[in-house]
């Protein structure tokens, strides 16, 4: 197996030759890729990247010299493919067949939610928990956080009883306020999750917790208290807390959403099975990741796309527009997961990078973001690809007909971005070709949530081998972590820039 | 007073040339430009784009060879500056020292809204009106949403009675059940926002929540609604609704939050006299955008500073960040406000422009996003300039120490992004001089974030008239619209393509 620069392969140079030559597919062509998932259907169209025949022949070229599968079977294989770090990259265990240390801390948990959802685990004050408050930051809070307001309505109308689950993330009083305001903390049971239990902003807000809970009256502080941590840290004491389940340092917290970091929250709010529902949609859009055939594998066809429209057409960014409000938070994880992973300059090697990496992710649901920044979408200076996610049917029942309102505008932005409009009047003219893709399921349920996880999870990865870098370190975020301490502690090189800063702040 | 395109102005060509010379200033130069408001400062500091000192002297020729006093000033005459639609740009009016139409509304919403506030105004029940539910799409909600949640702690902290505001703008039935769930409709004020009367998805929500009414028993289901709409429209009918109000033309949807569309529901919410607190802190920053001097004109150096990075350095997107969970939706107003506004190719004349316009604008609050996407601000491929927005104090009380970490973390990353890290290891390099500034305010008061409101509407149509584009206007976002009609009407030259892809959502 060879680790080689994206440049240096000879089909990306082909494709860039393609590419000059100007051909652009029929649009009528309907390139799709079904997967059946368990009794589901996952699409993915790229009609509307209007790519040459020839392209998609080079793309398959481009899959086997930089070996996307066998690096993928590599990172399955449990050795170490992060290797700045020098450890491997086990996400994908937590939903296969063989989970090992991981399917452990699933069943403790399970049970423990199973507990706590049936009555058997009570509050302090021996009242059954109404109430779930889910604390982390950055990994340990998007991911959690998407997945919950993604099944929401679903488990309303599947009648599934639903703990409500609150999230606090940032070290900001009045995000705390905002969040704890009007909730019985003597009903609430509090998750903490920090894997290296240090993260200074849920620290902060467990000693803001732990006030309020004395503050309400309650001595028995740690029976309303869960902790995600990693083995041996500083949360890691069943002492503060009513349990504890350990996460590991193989699994990022921008993909953590399937272990524990996930799981937990997850597990209590709608149940255990429905977190094993997801973890099997998960696992099997991991195992259609698997397939070698470009077309026949929608993440890697999709991390291809990425490259065709960031290398080849020098495209900077990107939109992710899914037409369902239960994906409203999904846009706040992908930036997290694209950005953090493949945001980079160097690559494994720690070679800087002649060519562009990861491009500007954004997006907010559809038909609102119609309403905000479409303007700019179909009229603006800069192409900017859309990925847009639609359903067939809405989580809630008996809205058929909104929902197919929905879907209009959803297929009617599709063409509009696609075959443009000429006009005497240049204000009204739009260029169209504007390339986008669509990722199309029945319905927003468990197992169709867990595998739109890892097809994001997944493209990101080739996009991540495509490119030559690792995808799972995050070198970029260390140096504000020191200079933050710095500043706390008026102290190191940079103290005297620091307090020019903060001078500003003492008005 | 002339209408040049940008790249036909000698200052432009001379930037251009000064920045290929590469010379920067000295970080430790603080640049930083003050204002009072009423008792508050809100400051600017641009320290972070370590501009050279000749770079402020063209710009201010620039200000000076694009007229952009002179063209705000004939804006604020009332003349027909938005060319395409020929009509006047009115939102400065709604809170200026001569309100005249917009006075009468305002006087006619604050009496209401006190009534209901009161208990004078009941429900159809008898009850007084618990809670709001704000109905509109796009500037209907994007503004009055970010102002709302801008100001609902700093009023639970100034024991300010507020009346709770939920929102809905999608026609996704997800949406509406979330929204609704756990309400009272019989205790419900229902407030509906179309200029024309007819968005889509404002009369398929308005068609869903007379159902509920109904299904509430609810028989003088006009007690519960308040309509916001321009005068003979569809919707301008108290027949159907508790009492109308009146919007115009002359005043874009995405500058709206000012006018009734904001007004209404935030003068309910916390009381008319809040909602004329914003409009004075607007209307003082709308003053400060007159001063032809461009380092005493923050919205005009704010501006300036964006054909900075965008023309000069050739970024093409930004980041705004909020060091303030407060704000959490304001990057989602910015996002339309810019977008919608200047993410436009053809200039005031219908002429295709040569050079970009509007960047990507996507943001998240603080410390948030340093836990996800700042990995790429640091150490990606591309430069991407932020904007940060921070205050000295919180808005709740008493968590000083909590708001210094938050403050500290905001400075930390500034120095970060400035100075960079050199490194043995390239995996741990930063190569730092990436831009950035701050606005920077006391507390996030109503004055305050009308000043920011006020600062951000004013900063986009320095823009505009730098780019010599028409800010007003969103022929963008017409095709989707027809298509659509076209979709659900199965008619129209792009009928068969549609039939095509609505093929998709049928399987």
């Amino acid at each position: 197996m060879t680790y080689i620069n994206l440049d240096q392969t000879s089909s990306f140079t082909a494709l860039k030759t393609l590419h000059a030559q100007g051909q652009t597919s029929l649009f009528t062509q309907h390139c799709v890729k079904k997967n059946r998932i368990e009794n589901t259907t996952l699409q993915f169209s790229y009609a509307g990247y209007l790519l040459p025949e020839a392209a998609l022949n080079l793309f398959q070229t481009l899959s086997e010299e930089q070996c996307l599968i066998e690096r993928y079977e590599t990172l399955l294989s449990g050795k170490n493919v992060n290797y700045s770090e020098n450890r491997p990259v086990l996400h994908h265990k937590t939903r296969s067949t063989d989970r090992g240390v991981y399917g452990d801390v699933q069943k403790r948990f399970s049970d423990f939610a199973s507990d706590v959802r049936d009555g058997a685990i009570k509050s302090s004050t021996g009242k059954p928990f109404k109430h779930i408050v889910h604390i982390g930051i950055g990994g340990s809070e998007l991911g959690p956080k998407a997945a919950y307001f993604g099944l929401y309505c679903w488990a309303k109308s599947e009648h599934i009883p639903v703990i409500p689950v609150h999230f606090l993330g940032n070290v900001d009083p009045d995000e705390s306020y905002l969040v704890l305001e009007g909730l019985d903390v003597s009903e609430t049971l509090f998750i903490f999750i920090s894997k290296s239990g240090t993260t200074q902003e849920t620290i902060a807000n467990q000693a803001m917790v732990l006030q309020r809970l004395r503050d309400a009256g309650i001595r028995d502080t740690r029976k309303h208290i869960v902790h995600v941590t990693a083995k041996g840290s500083p949360m890691d004491n069943e002492d503060n807390c009513l349990i504890c389940f350990h996460i590991d340092d193989a699994i990022g917290g921008r993909y953590s959403t399937t272990s524990a970091v996930g799981g937990v929250t997850l597990s209590l709010a709608f149940g255990p099975q429905v977190f094993e529902a997801l973890l099997s949609g998960a696992f099997a859009q991991d195992q259609d990741a698997l397939n070698p055939i470009v077309t026949e594998n929608m993440a890697m066809l999709s991390a291809l796309l990425t490259i065709w429209e960031r290398n080849i057409c020098g495209y900077s960014s990107r939109a992710l527009i899914p037409y369902a409000q239960a994906l409203a938070y999904f846009p706040a994880h992908l930036q997290q997961l694209d950005c953090e992973s493949n945001g980079k300059q160097v690559n494994a090697f720690g070679q800087v990078l002649p060519y562009h990496t990861s491009p500007v992710i954004f997006g907010e649901p559809g038909t609102k973001s119609q309403h905000s920044f479409f303007q700019k979408l179909h009229q603006g200076t800069d192409v900017i690809p859309i990925q847009f996610i639609g359903f067939l049917r809405s989580q809630s029942p008996d809205d058929l007909q909104v929902q197919q309102k929905l879907n209009e505008n959803l297929v009617a932005q599709m063409v509009a971005l696609s075959m443009g409009q000429t006009h005497d009047d240049p204000n009204k003219t739009f260029q169209g070709k504007r390339p986008h893709s669509l990722l199309l399921a029945d319905r927003l349920t468990p197992v169709t949530l867990g595998a739109i996880l890892s097809f994001y999870e997944n493209k990101i990865m080739f996009e991540g081998f495509l490119w030559n870098i690792n995808s799972f370190d995050q070198e970029g975020v260390q140096l504000g972590k020191t200079l933050a301490q710095s500043a706390a502690n008026h102290s190191g090189e940079h103290w005297p820039v620091l307090s020019a800063y903060l001078d500003l702040f003492r008005a």
